[in-house]
């Protein structure tokens, strides 16, 4: 199921950045699974990747070759195979496949980055791989941004993407963004991955720093299932193509871009929660008026995480009780529960530690009915808030996990 | 669906504790909603609640009159309404159901404690409840403890009782058992109330501090679905009507009675684990070799929680891959990812940060499609382990949870 899914959109071509897909035959059904990224000369390429202790080979390789040079050139992307606790195995293959992509193209082996996404614990195929590396090269295309977001799929049902340009001192800006999500989607990140590019020229300690802050404000804000996967990496790449450029933050149009970012991360990462594995709901749960930014997220979660809040979700019950259980179980100090009010949209449900006096079941279920929900969570003690993108808990989560390798 | 239910045992009777139970029409279905426990004069009670902020009305009065006094004669128990998040309203109700039962039966109001389990917000029926104080009255008797056991229920689809008797220097130690659950199970507790009386004569401190202890090895160390109550309650009285006494730990049968009352808690514990909605699988998680107790619990509810987890176990499928995921976002310092090994059973699935080389699928599947799964995880740094008990994520979970109020 797909909740207000939106269109793949239109993606302009960004000068030098090819891509393409192709079927390798590392999934069962004979579907895209490979894609090649190819960057222009000079690129800047930052990354973030899972916090996952059992993290997989190709992010321990894409975390060293980034530390070697941020001139990154090819980013090499399977599905079907996540290449994780796949042991010293594991990191030859991913090594084995970098290698003969560089080869081919003649680039350095710590230019290519290695990714892969799908099932834990198996054999990477890397014949299939080394084997499609030809074929791929010869599909390289500036168009093809939707068949390397198709490419990458698992048990996404729709290909993800997400484009803005803005016009700068008359020079577009163009930020290009794909992604593969669906379930073990938690804080930091998930079987997720996604790839923005931009044709700016931006150093690499500006880009760094942009990445990690617009993270924590999109693919760090989102949860499904509150699994966190081996896998999770985000790329941001800055081709330098066009005379736009970015050294620091006190650069003027420097607001403009990282909006303008933000925006297509935040569309990538909400793409991902509407596309969650058996969602029915697309529900945003902001908590504000907290002490702290943990306190928040800690309520905020809470929230998020609560199977029971969530079949009340997926049953549209405005059973606001489980709602105020799970900010009750949250583990954060400093909360006076008769200073805390509750929303569902406009519509104020609880305070002074009960039902609010004016509410009437039917307006609770008129929201709890529409398939994008706003639960809100004033605090009552601070100025702080953190907002939060989720989904509910449906018999088809339950149905995709259980069947997943059957 | 009942997972190896255990049938409801013989309880032999505890001289002076009577109980009954009757259908006060607080539940929609004419269901037996409403439990009455009597205990001697002079037995000793000790309670521990939940620790979810949004705690019901009658936790706080159940506190505050233990707090007063640990010689406790009657608990009142409702099922069908909650009495939680209804605000100063609902504090009124509880201790006015209390003061109408102490008035009946010539005792001082902080001799009685009430407890609810249900619907949340939902305001307390008083009427109903003290009308039927006066047939609850006539129905005592030291036999009913299954009657006791059935009128607390609310999802459970069994009522749950457990006891020991042990023969000391002749007389026999009677504990007996009885408890509610299904849902909102984790760690501190659950709309998860028990209660626990023995005939044995114990100090009111060493009273407290056995339950603490016991708690911890037993209703703390069970999960369903990751949610806290608000109205979680164990009660554990002593009548002191045999000859037995403990003054102390110091006590040379002490051992044995603390061992058999360990045996009573999670006996009562994990029957509501077997219970628990939905549940398929009954599943002991123990991670041993670790540092710390926070380290191991931290371990073992990452695999208890996790939904990904919960679907493979529902499915029968040995997905290690998805154990080894949530060991690794465990969030524990100090975990040397070539050191964890994972056995499902007495088969080794995991070392060397990949799957072990002698591991054949077929044996995995052989355990995973067993109802009763041992999963233990050798983190390899220490000599601490902790156990806890779980379920699997099931299609029924989600319709119990989605259809509750409806």
């Amino acid at each position: 199921m797909v909740l207000n899914k939106h269109p793949f959109p239109k993606m302009p071509s960004i000068s030098g950045v090819r891509l393409s897909a192709i079927s390798a035959g590392i999934k069962a059904r004979k579907t895209l699974d490979l894609v090649l990224i190819e960057l222009p000369v000079n690129t800047t390429v930052s990354g973030v990747f899972t916090r996952n202790l059992f993290s997989a080979a190709p992010v321990t390789v894409c975390k060293k070759h980034l530390e070697q040079t941020a001139n990154s050139r090819y980013l090499l992307i399977n599905s079907g195979n996540a290449n994780a606790c796949t042991g010293v195995d594991g990191m030859a293959a991913a090594l084995r496949c970098s290698e003969e992509l560089a080869s081919h193209m003649g680039v350095r082996v710590n230019q290519v980055l290695p990714f892969s996404t799908g099932v834990i614990g198996e054999r990477l195929p890397i014949e299939k791989i080394c084997q499609s590396i030809s074929p791929l090269k010869k599909g390289l295309d500036e168009q093809h941004w939707d068949l390397a977001a198709k490419g990458m799929m698992t048990t996404d049902t729709c290909p993800k993407g997400a484009s803005r340009t803005v016009l700068i001192e008359g020079n577009p800006l163009i930020i290009n963004g794909i992604a593969k999500g669906a379930g073990m989607i938690k804080p930091d990140m998930a079987t997720m991955l996604a790839y923005v590019v931009t044709n700016a020229n931006v150093s690499v300690d500006l880009l760094k720093s942009v990445l990690r802050e617009v993270c924590s404000q999109s693919f760090n804000r989102i949860t499904i299932d509150g699994d966190t996967s081996t896998n999770d990496s985000v790329i941001l790449a800055a081709t330098g193509e066009s005379p736009i450029a970015f050294r620091d933050r006190n650069d003027p149009h420097y607001p403009v871009f990282k909006a303008a970012i933000t925006e297509v991360f935040r569309t990538l990462a909400q793409a991902i929660v509407r596309d969650g594995e058996g969602a029915t709901k697309f529900v945003t749960i902001t908590v504000e008026g907290g002490d702290t930014h943990q306190q928040c997220k800690a309520v905020a979660y809470s929230i998020a995480q609560s199977p029971l809040v969530k079949t009340a979700l997926f049953a549209s019950d405005p059973n606001w009780g489980r709602i105020v259980a799970a900010i009750g179980h949250a583990n954060t100090d400093n909360l006076d529960v008769a200073k805390i009010k509750v929303f569902l949209d406009e519509v104020l449900i609880v305070e002074n530690g009960g039902c609010a006096p004016n509410y009437r079941e039917h307006e609770g279920q008129r929201v709890m009915s529409q398939s994008e929900i706003h639960i809100r969570v004033h605090l009552g003690c601070g100025d702080i808030s953190e907002t939060l993108w989720t989904t509910d808990l449906s018999y088809d989560y339950i149905k995709i996990n259980a069947e997943y390798r059957t």
